[in-house]
């Protein structure tokens, strides 16, 4: 069975725009904050210091299919899915259900980096402390 | 010939994250700015009062592939074109570019809607003198 | 004694910039999300129907003094303290603290109005029912 | 006479909030990102590299004073003008116009900082090729 996290989120006034909604970029936010609880939920983060290399996980795509919309203080469920483990890339796919109804879906690709100041970024392999804990 | 527009942005402070570039929700902002410029051009608005109505444009769908970082005070060259014309919404590519370089390839669809504050949104057919302006 | 309210915020990725801590407008936000948390403490709302009207409360100034930076996935305490109680307004002070380390120090004042769409806004006394939950 | 800076910037659907005015945070941003512009127009940037070492701006204080809202597709005028010059900091004064109507006053204080990765900030004499510029 493939690798999920859940997580839920407040939404702020800040989040919403004069159309009286959530402004459709903050999806993108709540998926990439799921993204890093996810990630510390295995022991890492989205920002770890690892055999004396930054590494970190650029986007390389991100996509969100918009069904209905959120409102202030809204409380809305975010489903992440791991749906591809690459060598160095992992998709994630994620929901956004309010009570039980369907709001949004999106999916995000990342790629593990080694991102030292200074220095290109370079793709490596994901860790394997990292690998060997997600199932697809 | 498709109806295309372009643009230009520079980069703001706030526009970038801990990892010292762009960060990547940002340049759906890019898009939607660009968009409204577009709608500008053709003499409306993406919040216009149309027949008594409120007009929007609520987005349907949103995507960005991402190849290379943006940085503080870069200048991106945003070009629009729209890809497909439905009776009652549009889709939207987008081309990020610096210095003839390719930086982001996004797309955006919308939907015509009638917004009147308390009323469900409702889908319509884009006002004529939209629609006719634009070519795919 | 006066009126208070607690509350924690994780750090966002999003809250950085490229100094590589959190960007000094997000502090505003924290500051208004605390806000909004301790009216809904008080059963009531930023934004709120009352005898018919739309209230909300405008902000007519804001401002933060920044001591120590904020870094991503830190934890941040948030002590809100209502610093003045107008027969219209509210002034709210906050202290940010990491681990009990002070952060920064924020104020802001707000004003109680009557936000009617297509309608200009209006001050308002304090809904009574409001007002006698704040000592200040 | 003291130093000035002016600048325009046009509000964006995203810097609007629910309330169908500018998100009071925003003013901060808009403050932030004229003081960058005043610094290029110095020949210098809030990101610069001076003698080895990477200078920046890290800010102490910031405030705001609202007047009227702002709204999208506003065109607002912003006059910068810097009211103190320490040897390490300055403070900056801000208005906002629409049409010679005030809407906002605001002010920031930053200090010149040696911002090196991995070093702790230090506040420093501003380059005199700076200091030199600015009238007070």
């Amino acid at each position: 069975m493939r690798t999920e996290y859940r997580t839920k989120r407040k939404i702020e006034f800040v989040d919403t725009d004069m159309a009286g909604i959530v402004h459709f970029t903050r999806f993108f936010v709540f998926m990439e904050t799921a993204e890093h609880e996810f990630l510390r939920s295995l022991g890492t983060s989205v920002a770890m210091e690892w055999n004396g290399d930054k590494i970190g996980w650029p986007r390389l795509a991100a996509s969100c299919e918009y069904l209905r919309p959120l409102r202030f203080e809204d409380e809305v469920d975010i489903h992440l899915s791991v749906s591809k483990k690459g060598t160095k890339s992992l998709t994630y796919q994620f929901r956004f259900t309010r009570q039980g109804e369907d709001i949004a879906r999106g999916e995000v690709t990342t790629v593990c980096c080694v991102c030292n100041p200074g220095e290109k970024l370079r793709a490596i392999p994901i860790p394997d402390f990292i690998a060997r804990q997600i199932v697809v």
